[in-house]
């Protein structure tokens, strides 16, 4: 079924093409094969080599800067000094594990827990995204009885071998296990009625893998459909679906491992845009700014039904350095009001992304919420198809002319844009101009 | 077949105790079960308010401070200033991914690799033991075809759905499932020939998992067998059986998350005392003193297979910060000369724990290698039954007089010590004069 390499790997630089390469660069990159090897890829057509990073900006060894509209790990801003100061702190003080008490981990679940709707009442604190998602389909699995999981097409959702199972994206050859059903998300754009066909989509989904024998413990969705290309509208239309999934027996589990912490400009959490309540909620990347944590938030007893099964313990889950990384991140969502800057700022993102699509006939769409946002490159000349090979092109004259970004979709036709929340207008400016322009310097 | 539940739970509070608990510490626990839940145990019959870390000495809220024989993480020492100040002064310049070019990673990968025989030529950084197994188990599997597994009866190799399958530690209820073999290793005491004995269960375990039709993609083994209750003697014992199973088709994947970075004394990974050559060598804990990085390293050759197929990534593995914090590790362990100290005091705790042994009849074993020991209690009273109670009231006395500790094992007698690698002679000596109180003080 999907062949999603172009994903992954579109924007790869391919290691053959090596003895092209900047002699400066050529060096490393020989290194760099020598010491982490093939799975070890490299973003763009030639290699960026990074060494210092400051709000929305990072800067390259040859002291270019770049704006930064890719990484959304660094939520807050690159090398934040709240953050920094908190995680120096912390680690000068104490950094143990979760087996002794202390109070930080209360004060921090609290805070937390306070932006999730009520039944969602326990915070599991892991070290990465791919941890909490192989860690929500064991709690699935083991509540519900059932095996089965519901995916959307170009879904990544980690990297543990459970979780691969249910990432497609993740694929170079072969399919989706029996026991994951596919949801050909895309097909949504042209859908009457998007949360009709959402709903039926996820019906088949449940028949399947009822036939098949595994029954279904789970839809598992990223509320923003990151890797699918983005898809966020129309709001609530994942909302009947799961009302049906949930009165029949399987669970949702929301990943906010993308859009949460604020993101979609819309409150902390992607799935609060649909009108429904996950029974699991998987987050990571922006948690700690890029201090490695994570965490998963469900129901008292969803977890007790695990423990009574198997024990859970994660080294470095809840640290109290992680601890203090997470909060410092919080605060500084307060108090430099982060989500309302990407609600406004993305909005006005959006509208000027529109305003360019009036302009030029191969900017097919424009979706998202807050500051994610995916934009599709279309060839106008052969039916506006998915233009895969702009794309890439695009990509690399923005790094050209200082800016970061990447691409998404099972096409890898959507450029995927997630600057640091603190983004300000002068620089959404910069970025629309540098846009224009490698558009109009790019042929299809 | 195990219920080893005795192994996860004997050193955890119990909850339903909680009306009984110290007041101060009461409110603590209510908030915490409210908060991160039932899968968040805590140590000791009553848990510990721990504040401060530095070297070997952790301190409680009220002052008390507790020698370390426990944390095998702070493997250089709780806070050591070198790497609170390596990972404050990178979160202040870049911390970012490995999609960039960064020559530090190059460095870090270059210099741990140096510590590994020639054919691991590559190193793949992650966050935790637990993804580094769990990535362990699919390059097996991808490089075999095959799916089974060869384990220790009272293993663990962390938490992910694919590494808990491996697990019989983490077992309450059931059992492995079928594609695992679990070797009854704290046989090998009564073996007249423990390396004949071993090939023979590797034997019989390649046998067995051939007759169920999942063959044997791997032996995964801690290589001191940590939670077994430390079975390092004879060293060598395992090399005729990982020689034969080589030879035929299987690899040893080497889990040296807790025997790793010098803890055995006998060099930088607990494998080499058995003069084998792992295929996969995974690690984590002391890899950054408590900052959540993890690696793997294997044979180009198995990477590129499994790469052709599946994409790896890691987003917060092999992060600038991370490859600091490393670095940092590995200058302390040479500066202070850390793997040779590993094998002296721990020569000399062994000796000490062995004269203790010589005058109390309820120590029945000690065994183990640098710093990493275990020390077998037992009923005399009983034919020397192992004396899971009584090991539970040693733990909790000699928390009482300031020193920590846990416990390990099938049956949860062998109290299991792994101080920080700094440990000097003095605190040894308070040790053996706690535990000897220890011992005097409580009964079978």
């Amino acid at each position: 079924m999907n062949n999603i390499r172009g994903i992954l790997d579109q924007n790869a630089f391919r290691f053959e093409n090596l003895d092209q390469a900047d002699p400066s660069l050529r060096e490393m990159v020989r290194k760099r094969l020598e010491t982490v090897g093939p799975t070890s890829m490299l973003f763009y057509e030639e290699p960026l080599h990074i060494v210092k990073g400051e709000g929305v900006w990072l800067d390259d060894s040859q002291g270019r800067r770049y704006l930064d509209m890719y990484n959304n790990v660094p939520s807050v801003g690159h090398c934040h000094p709240h953050i920094v100061q908190a995680v120096a702190r912390q680690m000068g003080v104490l950094n143990t594990h979760t087996r002794y008490l202390h109070e930080d981990i209360h004060h921090y679940a609290d805070r937390l827990l306070s932006t999730l709707p009520a039944p969602l009442e326990r915070l599991v604190l892991a070290c990465t995204g791919s941890e909490s998602n192989d860690m929500a389909l064991r709690l699935a699995r083991q509540w519900t009885g059932k095996h089965g999981i519901i995916v959307s097409e170009a879904a990544y959702h980690g990297n543990t071998s459970a979780v691969t199972d249910v990432s497609p994206s993740s694929y170079k050859t072969g399919s989706p296990p029996d026991h994951v059903h596919v949801i050909a998300l895309s097909n949504i754009l042209t859908a009457v009625d998007p949360a009709q066909w959402f709903l039926e989509q996820v019906q088949a989904g449940v028949k399947q893998l009822a036939a098949r024998g595994h029954g279904c413990a789970a839809l598992l969705v990223d509320s923003i459909f990151s890797s699918d290309g983005i898809y966020a509208d129309p709001a609530g239309f994942m909302a009947p679906a799961v009302t049906w999934l949930q009165a029949n027996g399987s669970l949702l589990i929301s990943d906010e491992v993308q859009p949460g912490f604020g993101r979609t400009g819309a409150g902390m959490w992607g799935f609060s845009r649909h009108q429904v309540t996950p029974d699991i909620v998987t987050m990571g990347k922006p948690m700690g700014n890029g201090f490695p944590m994570a965490g998963l938030v469900t129901r008292d007893e969803l977890l007790a039904a695990l423990n009574a099964d198997i024990g859970y313990f994660n080294t470095f889950g809840g640290s109290t350095v992680a601890v203090a990384a997470g909060m410092a991140v919080l605060d500084v969502l307060e108090d430099e009001q982060l989500i309302t800057n990407a609600q406004h700022q993305g909005e006005y993102l959006k509208a000027q992304l529109n305003d360019l699509r009036s302009h030029y006939e191969e900017i097919s769409d424009v979706r998202g919420a807050g500051l994610f946002i995916g934009l599709d490159l279309c060839n106008p000349h052969q039916n506006g198809q998915p233009d895969t090979s702009r794309t890439t092109q695009v990509i690399n004259t923005l790094k050209h002319n200082g800016v970061l970004i990447g691409a998404a979709g099972k096409s890898g036709s959507t450029l995927k844009l997630r600057p640091p929340l603190c983004i300000q207008r002068q620089e959404i400016d910069l970025f629309i101009e540098t846009l224009e322009h490698a558009i109009k310097s790019t042929s299809g």
